[in-house]
């Protein structure tokens, strides 16, 4: 269930049954010579749809870009202050706590959005362990990456080892092939295994990662494996999902 | 040309012939009995996407949330504080900047967004008007909603006349019947025109507006009509991009 | 009725009475080569003066800066940031609102505010609109600019025709000649009118624009058509505020 | 020479003879029973203006609200937040340094602002201090209250003794009765003198201080004692701005 | 009694007996060639401890950095924005006053820190006279200087005379070798009595004091001095807290 | 090395042979019925002190609050908002690298830190990321915790195996009772071994971990263990940071 194709009345009703949401939030940065700029955003996003469906569970719409400044030196990424996407995450669970939900479930396409988004979760919290006490519902959010699930972890594993890398991995560019074959990029790309670092700022990771990847080969990626990676993926959330509205 | 779909290669090559890019930035928002919650974001995703095929224009991805307190008594908004959008469109700018791009053209669906997306064109400005002068490339930055151009307008007033409405309009609903025929809803609604009025917050609103509508009557639209008012709304963003790029 | 030349005694009194209140909001900002640079607050703040003689409505302290960033090029122009000005709105209706206020009228000087006073209201709007409900008693908001009403606007065409124009225009310079004619500037301009166009940062701004005018002829400006102007929007506010109250 | 007043050619003039300019700031808030609300507005505006004659300097627009929380018990209070004062003093400096001023004087007629104001000149110089040392030119801001000079505070002195008081004081009174002839009040108050202490926030303010006032007896006020205290202080500033400019 | 040194339980018996709590604040700057860069935190922390000892008053950590900008040019100095500063003193009082302290007092050892922490004082009431009435217990909250009771400011004097100085004083050095007697440095100074005057930021400051200290000869510190100021100030200390209590 | 205890020409030397620098940051919060509010800052405080020692390193002041909201059910806790911790970091880091530090490692006590000052490292970066390229020296920041060591975490294990706990763990009491042997306190525990479990907010954690603790027996602290405990992650930290600063 996409909340994006649903009337008010369907959500109320919707709520009369659960209060739980998954709220897909991505990025928008480049991801290697093959990888699509929109990675981070289109996988959450197509996960969640299918876990939705899978987990009886509403969706929200994709927030799509996010802390992304290491990108900064490779045209296309866009980037959010963290302190921008604090305000954003912070009013998007507050506006759904208004509603009357109670479980909000953030997945997550981006390394780089899990601290702040978590930093978001406390804010929130914060301002009800400062306020006197209420008796609003409790609030629970959490943040999961979709590529950390048991079963979607053993198939990269599977599938990649250690060609898998860190960014604009092999599997991430497998899903988004199977999501968009008609944006599939055949490019050659050297060395075949990219160098795996650290980074701070955008120049840095620039220097370091000449072409974006981080220890990745994604022309292993092929949309039938990506068809995989989404399905065993979409079935490690929904399970999760249950679980998290059920404590 | 859709960002998301891109390469980071493939954007620096872009650059190389234009500095402009479009944004679509919408709302997700209560749309009445039949209306759906993505519909201001769908509208101008949907034309988007044409605009740019239409004028070799590349798009950003979709902004999916933004200003709509008002709409918060209904259960599914989302709302954005201005001071958040602010800031998301700040970072935005200021990252598309950064790598070159001149001209941002913001295509809007949310007429609750104008003010503070306005607001944060000076901010962005108001920074450089308050620096000492550099060699920056000027910057420029337009909001345009997607139904007001001549050619759409136009349109919308032949299909439905004074039916068309200020919320939850027939046209927007005709588009996002269009762009998702499973997602239509059959709903019988009474008064057959909405009641219009102004409005301050969310309880003000639904006092005034109680099925959400504002002036229309949405069950006039049909995606037949939306396939048409997304390619004339489509050609008449094209056309404003095209003189806005090289003004 | 002058808010600062009232007793909080005086002001308990009046609150018994009316629920109402007009703030001037203005610019301080380049007016061209004969216009004043506080021609901005100084008409909104005559003509409250003037609309509350007459309305019976209390007038507050004018605002008397704004969003003028892309003046800055011109000296003697400050600017507050919009995100700036969005603080000094919501601090002032909170206050006011506090104190039993329930419509503000925000009589304006300067089209650069319009947008950022206009998220403002939504920024308060959106406190009560996520906040759970509660008891306090409707808040609501305008901003009228001064010039807009019928009989002025009908009266500025009629006086000036396209030589009004839209920055230092000559019926904002009359009517400053009218508030402080000791300050009459009589000063030679080429062209005649001034050029028309769009606008982006301070830079941008003076190069477009050198003297500082925009489409208009403020050498047509008297004091006495000043006066004219004065009373005639003056009555339109007074009517307008009148039908604000009451809603 | 008061800026608004001025056309931005003046302003170039000046700025070719003198980097220094007054910015009056103030506060509307309640004065006890025959004070007025925008007394401390009033008088470092007249003052300012009668200063700037004396000295040749430049004076701004009154920053006519300020940090009165304290004062929003008593009806037509206006409280702006420190953090929001901030911004305000922020923007308005970084304005005028852009222009080319180096010396900015603020003339304070509200106790409540002095912390913030100079909080907020540690923040404008802090952006300084924090930045890659650069070529601008030194920019130095200092905060001096209309009452404080030695010819004005003798005066209050022998004028009014220890029946001055602390807040809605006899001599501020004065001036503005002196500013304002038409909006002098006869009003009885009760202790003739009023209370003395400490306060915190608005309810501890008016438990403490029932009319308003702190420790005055403001019916010792007349117009002519105001022109005295004006004069007073107008010279008293001049000097003071003098010396301000030399350094 | 050390906050960092009870537990939580031990705070709870504490605040059956008592409503206040001394909060210690200072900075981390140079002081001059013989002063520690620790200087301004160490006093007040020493100080506090002392005082919560001969008052039976529990003192909360030190907060060790604060308002410094004007000290950036010299290595080591770590300035916080007064901002930042703002929201530290604002969260933290606000947490206090969450568990039910209701008299804050913080001990302050660096006269920049004044002004932004009276400001942030306002910030806090200020949301409590915005908002409705309600019966949270009252809340105060006083900054004091540790080196301006009446006992330490006699004894300063008589031991140092106008030597004694305004940053990098005599009596501040003498403090820490007291408290830290294995850092004590001899260096040579020249001139003996550092230069007076005023500064704006971090170049202006070191142009003017070139060795950072200002109008002081700290070669006259000694530990013994120093250990009879702690014990005058923390006397002057416990007395003002003891009247402030019960206030 | 204390920079605390270091004059500003001792920094100067400093950095003339070493661009590193340690910033212990902590948190002052509930710690169950024996352990000290002031546990998350007094273990990074003094294991930084001495792997300063060992590696040569110079260590900044301890940041002593953090954030702790989860905890302010229990009287003592101090929490700072994460995006006040956010701006206390960032200021922080742009302070030291304004004097030319180029590696700045957190030395963390509180894992409720760790999400918040990671999103801070992003904000300086991303400041960088968007800015123009420049000439900057490369900055680097990374935060680790004192417990996570090879040695330190293989000694935690083998001194109290499951019993260790989450918080308010028996090595950070041991550790405590190390530094602070005239603070430790006997008190009995029941149950033995805390519960285990998630939290969000205050109300929330003290419903589930009524004593405070998670997990742990602390009990079994002792200042012996403690003793080993410091050392054992003093040579863990001073090995990483010279492998940092190495980098
Ligand atoms: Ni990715
Ligand atoms: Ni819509
Ligand atoms: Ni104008
Ligand atoms: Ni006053
Ligand atoms: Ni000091
Ligand atoms: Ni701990």
């Amino acid at each position: 269930m996409l909340l994006k194709l649903m009337t008010w009345q369907e959500v109320e009703g919707y709520l009369g049954q659960s209060r739980g949401i998954i709220v897909p939030i991505g990025s928008t940065e480049q991801h290697g010579p093959n990888g699509l700029i929109g990675t981070d955003a289109i996988c959450p996003e197509a996960i969640a749809a299918r876990a939705g469906e899978l987990g009886n569970a509403l969706v929200a719409p994709t927030i799509p870009i996010g802390v992304a400044q290491h990108h900064m030196a490779f045209p296309g990424t866009i980037a959010w202050r963290p302190t921008t996407l604090i305000r954003v995450v912070v009013d998007t669970v507050e506006s759904l706590a208004r509603h009357g939900f109670e479980r909000i479930y953030f997945l997550n396409g981006h390394g780089g959005n899990i601290a702040t988004v978590q930093a978001a979760f406390s804010e929130v919290y914060g301002e009800r362990s400062l306020a006197p006490a209420d008796n609003r519902p409790p609030l629970r959010c959490i943040l999961r990456n979709w590529w950390e699930g048991d079963s979607v972890a053993r198939m990269r594993k599977q599938m990649f080892g250690h060609a898998e890398g860190m960014h604009a991995t092999a599997s991430e560019v497998a899903v988004t092939q199977h999501v968009y074959p008609d944006a599939i990029k055949q490019v050659a790309m050297s060395p075949t295994i990219a160098p795996v670092g650290r980074f701070t700022d955008a120049e840095d990771y620039r220097r370091t990662f000449p072409d974006g990847r981080i220890g990745s080969d994604p022309t292993l990626a092929s949309p039938e494996k990506g068809a995989e990676l989404l399905e065993a993926s979409a079935r490690d959330v929904a399970d999760d999902y249950a679980k998290f509205i059920a404590a």
